[in-house]
C-alpha cells in the first residue's frame, strides 16, 4: 500500500486529495468490484427477488485484534449473520469507518485485509463506504460501522413463522457457546492461559441455507451475540409467551470458557458468540438439522439444548447438572462491554 | 419517555434489559413502522424496482446540536442526499447509535426526535438499526450511521449519464454555499455574530425527484458535502478528463458567509453544504431546471454558476470578479475537521 503516511491524519477524512489517495490504494485495492470501483455517493445494484433484508451493525470492540480474528474479520460476520438468520442470503454490504488521528496506517490495513478476505468467504461485496477521522482522543482507535442487503426466499421468509412456534418445538445450536466474549477478554485483560480461548467470529450463511434448503421446517433462528444464548431464549419466551427449558448437560462449552467462567463468575450462557445460531425446528426435525449442521464444518459440536415448553410460560429455565432448575433472566449489568 | 435513567449507562448496550428499555421507549416510540416493529435482525421490506441504490455515512459532527439542525437530521440528509443524487428515490434507512456511557437522555431524545422528523419529510421510513455504548471517554458524546437504500428509475441512471457530459454543458446550484459548515464552526467557537449563519441542513429528494422528471437532460448530480463544491469540480474534472469555469460572481453566498471566510481567510469554494446540489446539464436544459428548481423553497436561490470546458482538461478554473482566473485545487489540509 502507498498512502504516503505512516499514519492517519485528520485529512485523511476531508473530502480532498488524502480522502482520495486512501479510497484508491487501501480500499479500492482490497475490495474492488465492478459496483464500488464507480465511486458515486450511492451504490447500484441488481435486484431479483421481490423481498429484501437490510440490517446494520457498528463494532466498537476493544481490543481490535483478538485471538480468532480482528474487528475488520467481525464486522463482516456480524452483518452477514443477522442477514442470514433472518432467512436472507447475503447479497452486499457497506462499510463506514470512524478512525482516530494517528492510527496506524498499516493496523488498518491488517483490518481492511481480513474485511475483504472475510466478504471473499461469505460471498458478499462491499459496494459502498465512508471514512470519518476524529481529532486524537475522541474515539477509541476505530469504529466500523457495516450494513447488509440480502434477498429473501419466499419460502424462507421467518418473521412469520415464528408464529408457528409450539411447545415440544426443539432448539439447537451449531457449537460451543461463549467463546467469542471470553476470547476478547482474555485479549483485553492479557491473561496467560495454557489453552487460549479462540473466538468463534464467522460467518454462518452457507451452513444456514444448507439447513434451511433442506428442511422447510424451522421456524426460528437468531445469532446469540451481545447478552449470548441467554438473552435471545428471553426474548423469544417473551415474544411467543410460551416457556424454554434449557439442559445444562447438552449445552456444549469449551473447557477454556468452562474456566475463565468459574475463575470470574461468569455465566456462559450470557457471553457474545459470534459464529453461533440457535435455531427453533419442528421436533420431527431434530435429527435430521443436526446432520446437515454436523457435516458443516462451523457445525461440527452441533446440539439440541432444549426444548419450547407450555409450562412457565415466558421464561428461560436451566436444568441444571444436578437435576435442579434455575430460572435464566435477561442480563440486568454489562459484564462485559465492548465485545463487539 | 420513560426509560428509567437519566444518563446513557454501559448497560443500555449490553443486548439485555435496558437496551430493551431503550429501544422500546426510546427508539420504537418516534421511529414505528410496521417494518421497524417486528424488530428482527434484518428488516424484510419490498422491492418493486430492478435495480436499488445503497449508501452509507457515519456522522461524527462536533457539536451535536448546530444553527439550523442538530446530528439526527443530519443523519438523515446526508444519507437521502446521496441516494437522490444518483437518482434514487430514497426508500427506508437503518440508523446506528455509538454512544458515551453518561451521555444525557433528554440530548438523546431530542436527537431521535429530529430525526425521525426529518425522516418524516423526507418520506423515508427507519427499519432497522443499531446502538452500542462505549465507556466514558471513549468517544466523543455520540456518533451516528445511517445506510439507506432507494428505487431507481432506469431513466434516471445517473451513473452511465455522466458520461456524455461535453464542454458547454452547464453547472446549476440549488442555493447560496457554505452555510452548514460556517454555521458548525460557529456553533463549535461560540463567535457571536449579529446574524448568525443557520447550516442549509436539508432532504432534497423532493427537489432532484422534481428536477428529474420535467427535465431528462440531466447528466450529473453531487451533493457538496465536505470539501465543499471545490471538491465535487474537481472530481468531475478528473473523472471526464474536460476543464470546468466557475463564474465567482454567480455564486451565491449568505453574507454571514463571506464575512466570516474573509474574517478566517476561507474559501467559501471549500465548505461544506448539507442541502446543496450540484446539477451538470445540456446548454439548452439550464433555464428550465433553474425554472424548475426556483418553484421549490430549497430552491429559491438557484443559479448557474459555471460550465464545462473543452480547455485546461482536468482543471477547475475560477474567473474572478475582477475579471482574472484562479486554479481551484482539491483541498489538501483540514480546516474544518468534524462538519458532518
Amino acid at each position: 500500500m502507498n498512502t504516503g503516511e505512516d499514519k492517519i491524519l485528520l485529512s485523511h477524512g476531508n473530502g480532498g486529495r488524502m480522502m482520495n489517495n486512501l479510497i484508491e490504494n487501501l480500499f479500492i485495492k482490497y475490495f474492488e468490484n465492478k459496483i464500488l470501483n464507480e465511486q458515486t455517493d450511492a451504490a447500484i445494484f441488481p435486484v431479483s427477488s421481490p423481498e429484501m433484508a437490510f440490517t446494520t451493525d457498528s463494532f466498537v470492540i476493544d481490543p481490535l485484534f483478538f485471538p480468532g480474528g480482528n474487528i475488520g474479520k467481525l464486522a463482516v460476520c456480524g452483518t452477514v449473520n443477522d442477514l442470514a438468520v433472518s432467512g436472507a442470503d447475503p447479497l452486499c454490504i457497506s462499510v463506514a469507518f470512524i478512525i482516530e488521528e494517528g492510527f496506524s496506517m498499516k493496523e488498518l490495513e491488517s483490518i481492511v485485509r481480513s474485511l475483504a478476505e472475510e466478504a471473499s468467504k461469505a460471498q458478499v461485496i462491499v459496494v459502498t463506504g465512508d471514512t470519518k477521522v476524529v481529532n486524537k482522543g475522541k474515539c477509541d482507535k476505530l469504529f466500523i460501522n457495516t450494513a447488509g442487503i440480502g434477498t429473501v426466499r419466499k419460502k424462507n421468509r421467518l418473521v412469520s413463522k415464528a408464529r408457528n412456534i409450539h411447545p415440544d418445538d426443539l432448539i439447537l445450536i451449531n457449537g460451543t457457546i461463549g467463546d467469542h466474549g471470553i476470547a476478547v477478554m482474555s485479549a483485553r485483560e492479557s491473561f496467560n492461559f495454557k489453552t487460549p480461548v479462540v473466538s468463534d467470529c464467522s460467518s454462518l450463511n452457507h451452513l444456514i441455507r444448507q439447513v434451511l434448503d433442506q428442511s422447510p421446517k424451522v421456524k426460528f433462528m437468531r445469532d446469540p451475540t451481545r447478552g449470548g444464548v441467554a438473552t435471545v431464549l428471553n426474548e423469544l419466551a417473551r415474544k411467543t409467551g410460551l416457556g424454554i427449558e434449557i439442559d445444562e448437560s447438552a449445552l456444549p462449552v469449551n473447557k477454556g470458557v468452562t474456566a475463565m467462567c468459574e475463575l470470574l463468575g461468569f455465566d456462559p450462557l450470557y457471553i457474545a458468540n459470534e459464529g453461533k445460531v440457535l435455531i427453533v425446528t419442528d421436533p420431527a426435525e431434530g435429527d435430521h438439522i443436526l446432520e446437515i449442521m454436523k457435516k458443516n464444518e462451523l457445525g461440527r459440536q452441533s446440539a439440541i439444548i432444549g426444548r419450547v415448553s407450555g409450562d412457565h410460560p415466558g421464561k428461560v429455565v436451566l436444568k441444571t447438572g444436578t437435576g435442579g432448575k434455575r430460572i435464566i433472566d435477561l442480563l440486568t449489568g454489562d459484564p462485559l462491554p465492548r465485545i463487539c
